[in-house]
């Protein structure tokens, strides 16, 4: 074994000349960039936004930390704790339970992994969510039937109920916490209800997960999914996912390969350790996001859930009291949101003037709406560690002020 | 402007009852998980492998920094300026420069915007990255056209032509550093030849990119795609693509929708500032593992390219030179990657029991092959800082011993 160099290893110096003569014959052409020669300044922020939140002392903490391999016995281990975690949040047994990246993606995951060209797809439509899912939806070919309603407005069992008597559809999107319009969509009865209609019930939690209460496996809900980057205080780039068995059943046994293979749950579900196969390598995953949302998911559990729903209800209950300096709330308080309140946009104001004077002067980060409610509401998210009286005084502060100090336009 | 609170949300206390209600009907049935009440601990390793690579000590400072809104206008400023790294990393003058995540989502995200169904694609097959471009675009229905070759091969302009002429494909897809066979595949010409036949040049350099000359647009490259997690040692999580003008044609006049929202890159385009429209939401970046990107962007513009790469020439070929105590280097001499060392497992050895020793017994990661080179070869990688003398020894001298010490089977 331990022989003479291979012969031709020895010459490498002169016969890399392939590469070599690569670089005679070409000159670099566009210089080092003078913009990255200045050091890298982050500004402190607090985002009080619809997210991404602040992260957490011990999640800052995780994203210092150095590689270890995407295949290391010790990533398994971080892995499958990140799993636990998740089942813990969702409140289910469901062994199809991973992280994938963005929230978008995992609404992208789902649905084509769950829907084939042609199939019956009922959309909830009351926000920007419903419309992506409506958008994803119709790229995979399924037939979208949207049900629409203004922002603000939320789907009851009856108007469901309907719907899956009319279109049949194979799968339903509702989204828990619509943190463009502020509602929070109950979901006790919804799950049952599809079943009865053979159709899988999917829910976006990424606004609502850890500030409104989910029970995924009581409520009957087929795919669930959430973000790192609100209530969670990771770093985006990771979102939750996990899937029933009646799901799993669907992805399993569909006829087509769905059209993206980074996204394919088979691959996924492997390399989650989800199957009973040896895990293979499907893509490198974010190792150190992984580290961050760990202990994220450590930290909710530390708290508990009931506790961290009770921190997000009291925190907004006591914004919601603060805000008598006058801006109206949106929306019917027994669906308004106990993470992202919307409020109306003050009249006579430009909404930009009050969202930059707030950023300005505080360095606070509050927004306007989003998609149909863009022009229409102040956004305030109260999300994690975020969640306190303190920075509700803080953003109630900045808001007078910047009342007072921007422009007021005629009516 | 100033009045009375909205009455509604005086009430919020009690009216909330509609989730107070689910609390009241449901319990928590899943408990915290005991796993995640350990502390977090990462060990330390030296990252030899094919990649991930160890964080530079100014990356791995940039993963502690707090967040900012993915909207604010420093993190427009720090993707303006990623672009910047990646127009110098590339060569190229492209105004359609963006990251997007993982080296298989940028492959996904080439093929998804490039192809269309029926679109015949023509694949470079001499390893994983080409079989793994080869599913992709089946996928999204393209006739696609393997030109099979063993590990260890690349291919010829020659063979590229008679492949051009035959199948007359829109894209071809080449590797140029084939990770997992070790091999480095000519680009010069190849750019001219396709052009030639109305074909797309689509290059994966996420093994090779810092360590091995490429110039973009003077090679007539019209995707380049990267990684964060090689020689750039950034985390996994991020990578760097970019499109000719030629490329972005054929995007803007496509028939269909990419199939993906995700990957869409007119969406993409738009959120990164490369259209002339003001930027949409898209989804949330990942921030901070875009402040590590920038870092690590500035860094190879720091030392500069032709620095980068003549030091992984040299470190590679003190590998080299001290692998003469007897791994047989797969690969011609001429077309050996910079970056990755293929070596022939050693015969009369299980490779699984090298690997294992110098990870257990001095926290070096080597690993196996991938693919096609399972089981047949060793991979060790000298990536960005791992790529020094010193790292060579180690890694050497842990060989060693795993060769002393490791069962030896009977042949
Ligand atoms: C309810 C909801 N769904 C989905 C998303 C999308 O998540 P991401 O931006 O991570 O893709 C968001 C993000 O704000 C959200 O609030
Ligand atoms: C040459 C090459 N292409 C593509 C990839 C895939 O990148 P990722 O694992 O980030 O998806 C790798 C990763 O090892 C690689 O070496």
């Amino acid at each position: 074994m331990l022989g003479a160099l291979s012969a031709a290893s020895a010459t490498l110096g002169h016969k890399a000349a392939g590469w070599v003569r690569t670089m005679a014959s070409h000159q670099l052409l566009v210089p080092p960039p003078a913009a990255l020669r200045k050091p890298l300044s982050i500004p402190r922020r607090l985002l009080l936004g619809p997210g991404p939140s602040n992260l957490s002392p011990r999640v800052l903490a995780a994203g210092g930390q150095q590689m270890i391999g995407h295949m290391h016995k010790e990533m398994f281990q971080i892995m499958d704790e990140i799993k636990q975690g998740i089942q813990y949040a969702f409140q289910t047994r469901n062994a199809l339970t991973l992280a994938i990246s963005s929230g978008h993606c995992a609404l992208e995951a789902a649905l084509s992994n769950l829907l084939e060209p042609q199939d019956s797809f009922l959309v909830g439509v009351n926000g920007i969510w419903g419309q992506r899912a409506q958008d994803i939806g119709e790229r995979i070919g399924a037939h979208v039937h949207p049900m629409i309603k203004d922002p603000g407005s939320h789907f009851t069992l009856q108007e469901v109920e309907e719907a899956l008597a009319q279109h049949k559809p194979v799968l339903l999107f509702l989204t828990q916490g619509e943190s463009s319009s502020g509602v929070l969509q109950p979901l006790d009865g919804y799950g049952e209800l599809c079943h009865r209609y053979r159709c899988l019930l999917l829910v976006d939690s990424v606004a609502s997960l850890g500030g409104a209460p989910v029970y995924m496996d009581q409520q009957g809900i087929d795919v669930l999914y959430s973000g790192s980057q609100k209530v969670l205080n990771a770093p985006p780039g990771t979102s939750l996912i996990s899937f029933s068995d009646k799901a799993r059943n669907k992805i399993y046994t569909r006829k087509t390969k769905p059209v993206s293979f980074n996204l394919d749950i088979k691959w996924l579900a492997n390399f989650w350790g989800c199957d009973d196969k040896p895990r293979k390598y499907h893509h490198t995953l974010p190792v150190i996001g992984l580290y961050s949302l760990r202990e994220s998911l450590a930290l909710l559990a530390e708290q508990g859930l009931e506790n961290s729903w009770r921190q997000h209800q009291e925190a907004t209950a006591y914004l919601h009291r603060r805000l008598r300096l006058g801006l109206q709330l949106l929306k019917d308080p027994a669906l308004r949101l106990p993470t992202v309140t919307t409020v109306v946009a003050p009249a006579g104001y430009d909404w930009r003037d009050i969202v930059n004077y707030v950023m300005d002067h505080f360095n606070i980060e509050i927004t306007g709406g989003l998609g149909p409610s863009l022009g229409k509401v102040l956004r305030i998210g109260l999300l994690g560690c975020n969640a306190t009286r303190e920075n509700v005084d803080r953003v109630i502060e900045a808001l007078r002020e910047a009342l007072q100090h921007c422009p007021r336009h005629k009516l």
